[in-house]
C-alpha cells in the first residue's frame, strides 16, 4: 500500500486516458512536470468500454483514471491534488505551499471547467441557448484573463496547478471562436499570450494536439456518433 | 497575512452565509468540528446583495464565502480543504491524512453535490425531465449507500470530510422523496440510518434546520420569486 511517506520509485502508475481529452491531458502534463514515470493506456470510448475502466470508475465510467499500484483515483483535479500529496518528493509540486494560495488555485482550476462545458454548448446548441453560452464563455475567458493579469502564469512566475487545468482547453478555443463568432485575442489578449507561452513547455507541447485535430474530432463526433458523445470525455 | 504556520488565535474569521444553504452549512459544521471561532454574517439573497458579498466573490456572487483576515475563500469544499490546511493545529482535521484516502474523500464529497443538483431538477421540472432526474437521484443515493456500506461514517469510525459534505442535504431529502415518489429508507437504508446518526452530533444539529423549514423555503421560492432563485444558494 502506498502512503505519503513511501510513494516513490517502486510504485506502478497507469493512466487510463483518451488522446484528445483535455481532462486526461491535465494528468499527462502533471505527470510530466513532476517527472513521474507511468504507463499510458489509451481507452476505447467509441466502442465498448474496457472492463478495467468500468471497474476502476464504476460511478462515472469515464477517463481519466490514475491507477496507483492498482488503486484507482478518478477526476482530473483530484488526480492532480493526489499526485502532489502522494509524491511529495517528486521533481516539483503543482499546488503552491501557502494554504491561501492553494485555495485560490483550486478555485480557478475548478472554474476553468466552465470553458469546456460552455464550449460544448456552443457547438451543440442553436439559437438563444447558443448565444447565451457564447456570452457566458466570453465572460469566463475575460475573468481568467483578469485573474492572470500581467503575471507570466496564474500562480506567478512558475507554471503550476491552474495553468495545467486551463491550458488543455487552449487547442479547443479556435473551434469555439468559430462557433461563437468571437476572438480570444480580442477579448482576452493576456490569456491568448499565456496560451502561447505555455505551449513552449515540453510537458504541454507533448501532451496536446493541434487545434485542427481537435476540430476534426468535434466534426467527427457530430457526424458519426451524435452530439451526446462529447460528454464522455470528462 | 495568514499562512500555514501562523493561523491561529489572532485570526479573524467571518462566514458570509444564508441560513438554509446546504453549502454554507457545510462550512458551519466544519468550523464547529474544528472548534474555530468565527463571526456568522447572514446575507440578504432575496433582495440586493451586499457590497461585501459582491466584492468577496465577484465571480460567482454567491455564499458561502469565508473571510480570513479579510481575504475571501469561496466554494464550500474549497473552504473545507482550506480550513484543514490553514488551521493545522485546530481541534481536528476533517480530511484523512493518507493521500489515497484524501483523494477518495474529495471524490465522494464532490459527488454529493449531485444530490442538490438533481433534487432541484426534481421540483423544478416536469414530465420526462423530472422522471429522469428522479432516476438519477435514486442512483446517486444508492451509490452513496453502497460507498457507506456497514461503516459508521464515510471515512470509517470517525465523522469526517465526506460526512460534512453529504449531511447538509439530509433535511432536503423528505421534499425530494415527495416530489420524486420514492423512499430513502427503502432505496438507501444505510444512508438513512447514517443521516440519523449524524443528526445526533452537536455540530450537525446546531447547523441544520428541520425538513419542514426546508420544505417551506422551497414552497416560498416557488411561489414568490420564481424557480430560478434556488440556483443562488450554492
Amino acid at each position: 500500500m502506498a502512503s505519503s511517506g513511501d510513494s516513490n520509485k517502486g510504485d506502478q502508475l497507469v493512466l487510463l486516458d483518451f488522446w484528445v481529452s483535455p481532462f486526461g491531458q491535465r494528468c499527462r502534463i502533471a505527470l510530466a512536470e513532476k517527472a513521474i514515470p507511468y504507463e499510458y493506456s489509451e481507452q476505447e470510448l467509441l466502442g465498448t468500454k474496457s472492463d478495467l475502466l468500468l471497474r476502476s470508475n464504476p460511478i462515472h465510467k469515464k477517463i481519466p483514471v490514475l491507477l496507483h499500484n492498482g488503486r484507482p483515483v478518478c477526476e482530473s483535479l483530484i488526480i492532480l491534488n493526489y499526485l502532489d500529496e502522494a509524491f511529495p518528493s517528486a521533481a516539483r509540486s503543482l499546488l503552491p505551499s501557502d494554504p491561501y494560495a492553494r485555495a485560490q488555485a483550486r478555485f480557478w482550476a475548478a472554474y476553468a471547467d466552465k470553458i469546456y462545458e460552455l464550449g460544448t454548448k456552443l457547438w451543440k446548441l442553436k439559437g438563444d441557448a447558443a448565444a447565451q453560452a457564447k456570452e457566458e464563455l466570453v465572460r469566463v475567458l475575460k475573468n481568467l484573463d483578469g485573474e492572470l493579469g500581467e503575471k507570466a502564469f496564474f500562480g506567478g512566475e512558475e507554471f503550476g496547478f491552474v495553468d495545467v487545468a486551463v491550458v488543455t482547453f487552449v487547442p479547443w478555443l479556435p473551434s469555439y471562436e468559430r462557433y461563437g463568432g468571437f476572438s480570444v485575442e480580442e477579448i482576452a489578449p493576456r490569456l491568448a499570450a499565456w496560451g502561447r507561452r505555455c505551449g513552449e513547455r515540453d510537458s504541454v507541447a507533448k501532451s496536446l494536439y493541434p487545434p485542427e485535430k481537435v476540430d476534426e474530432f468535434i466534426n467527427m463526433l457530430k457526424k458519426i456518433y451524435g452530439i451526446e458523445f462529447i460528454n464522455m470525455l470528462n
